[in-house]
């Protein structure tokens, strides 16, 4: 029921690191996945399980990433399958992820609620609710971490920037590397830095407050939808996991996103949804203020889905075409042609 | 100044090679390449290239695909970029482009002269223009046949399908298995269908007509602008190499293009580009021909971009969505459960 996934690249960015006076910045490319996201880890290994326990139909509550990946592979292995829209879910995702045939619904009422009562819906209804925090899902995920401590010549990053919504990607990558330690392949854990965007922040807000549990933000306005959770299922397991393990939470804001997007792009070569470029914000923000230096050691950024997810939060970006005739073509690039080449 | 690019996978399609009666069909989705298209492979080795030559600037014509490949792996190499654009470049891919941040530039006149005035001025200017036929663009190319040829086993599948524009990606996959056979590491050369689409389809006309070479359309209508090129550079030497290897040209119209588009994404989980889909296009008419059988042998289709490209050719998919409240979620979901799930 493979549909190639993972196996994603782990991508030195040279220029990121140089600019940082780090020793070495890495993009673990999750984007390079089937249907463009992270998310395609879990769903192949839950919707394996699902079918070898039986299941003919399958759902899920998403934002947009879920959908597709989810849409996708319930279509690779001929399973009926739901999908439950949070509101907001940007037209494009919807598209992606309706051309492989699931059945859409988008379900008006608070999307935390809908969480549990999709599991319990589907318990009746014979329906395997692969959600965020699906177990399986999860065990999916402990591979994306097994890649990059094979690919970072089998030990741990100094840090591991992720991306954080729901906590169930964060929780798996850590647990995988729970696992690591437990059988003695890495000496270090790394430090995990669980990232969120400022307009959606419960988790990041009850770190900074020293609190076990989070609180529900009263007010959400998120650009960043696919990290936007006001109430993540697995939000306090991530908080006691990141203190245990003396990890980081903390937010950026939408402007601190969407330049380090167009920085990854520019500087780098790697289109990723601003959600993704939440790490590069974070990884930023924590050299500023001093909390990650020169000799603090190497940092890996966990992009989790690909820029063409996302084209409507490009239209910030500044697209500058010039028009002209064939007869001008030669003119045109010599006036262009910057007196000093880029470095 | 590589993204990760190759080694995309080779996916077996058991419901299409079923339902046609063939005892195999693979598509090698070269969609989860960085960019999401199999362009990357190519400019890769181009830019390689460029940099060792000691060349500052690079450029290239595009219709989509290309400028936004090409883009990134500028930004990689730290070059500074120039791309040409074709009219009616969809303002995704412009915008996918744009974010790594080249000079864009649209220029009005023939495309054909376009491309060859844009190599003249180059190498005037110190532009290193890296067009669909760039040899070194091609050698990067015979990276994905040499793939197949491992992801099969070391062997040659019976029937290869590309999409087919300006002959560059073709042309490439053919050299490679010549290379193979040259080595003698395969006992058979494949049978290679290229594809293109009705609106625009100078080479499968040449080619049904039997003539060397191919005559420029006087009307052009294309919805698949990624492989429209009604002047294709190397289009008589894929005539010529078709010919002599006994390879097959063809085009399909746009509504076999779409629905193969999304069978590819409802029935296999693959979510491509329309222009990648007119391969299984392509492949169930030579099946309804009798031309493939199910003695035939294998089939590989090469997916050359993603389907996330290009969501303006999403309209005519059809995507139903039920609204409901939270408390009708039981009952809306049992209503929609099928009677008979799917096989």
């Amino acid at each position: 029921l493979s549909l190639g996934e993972g196996m994603t690249p782990l991508v030195r960015l040279e220029r990121a690191g140089a600019a940082m006076g780090l020793s070495a910045v890495y993009a673990k490319n999750a984007a390079q996945n089937p249907t463009g996201s992270f998310k395609d880890r879990g769903t192949a290994v839950a919707v394996q399980k699902a079918v070898s326990l039986g299941f003919k139909r399958i759902g899920t509550v998403s934002t947009g990433n879920m959908a597709a990946s989810t849409a996708a592979y319930g279509a690779r292995a001929g399973l009926e399958t739901f999908v439950l829209l949070k509101e907001g879910t940007a037209v494009t995702s919807l598209k992606a992820a309706g051309i492989h045939g699931p059945r859409l619904i988008a379900v008006e009422g608070d999307y935390g609620s809908l969480f549990r009562t999709s599991l319990d819906v589907g318990k009746r209804l014979g329906i395997s609710f692969m959600n965020s925090i699906d177990p399986y899902r999860m065990e999916g995920y402990k591979l994306t971490a097994f890649e990059i401590y094979l690919q970072m010549g089998r030990r741990s990053p100094r840090f591991l920037f992720v991306p954080l919504s729901s906590g169930g990607h964060l929780l798996g990558l850590m647990r995988a590397f729970d696992d690591l330690e437990r059988e003695k392949l890495i000496t270090t854990y790394p430090t995990f830095v669980g990232v969120q965007a400022q307009g959606c922040d419960p988790l990041a807000a009850a770190f900074a407050a020293g609190l076990d549990g989070y609180e529900r933000p009263t007010e959400v306005r998120p650009i960043a939808h696919a990290i936007s959770n006001p109430t993540p299922p697995a939000g306090n397991a991530v908080l006691r996991m990141i203190r245990d393990r003396r990890g980081i939470l903390l937010a950026v804001t939408d402007e601190e996103m969407l330049e380090a997007q167009r920085e990854l792009a520019a500087a780098e070569g790697l289109f990723c949804q601003p959600e993704s470029a939440t790490t590069l914000a974070a990884l930023k923000k924590l050299v500023a203020a001093g909390r990650i230096a020169e000799k603090s050691g190497d940092a890996v950024l966990v992009l989790t889905g690909s820029g063409l997810k996302t084209p409507h939060l490009l239209e910030s970006v500044p697209v500058e075409v010039h028009r002209i005739p064939l007869s001008g073509l030669e003119s045109c690039l010599s006036r262009l042609i910057r007196s000093t080449p880029p470095a």
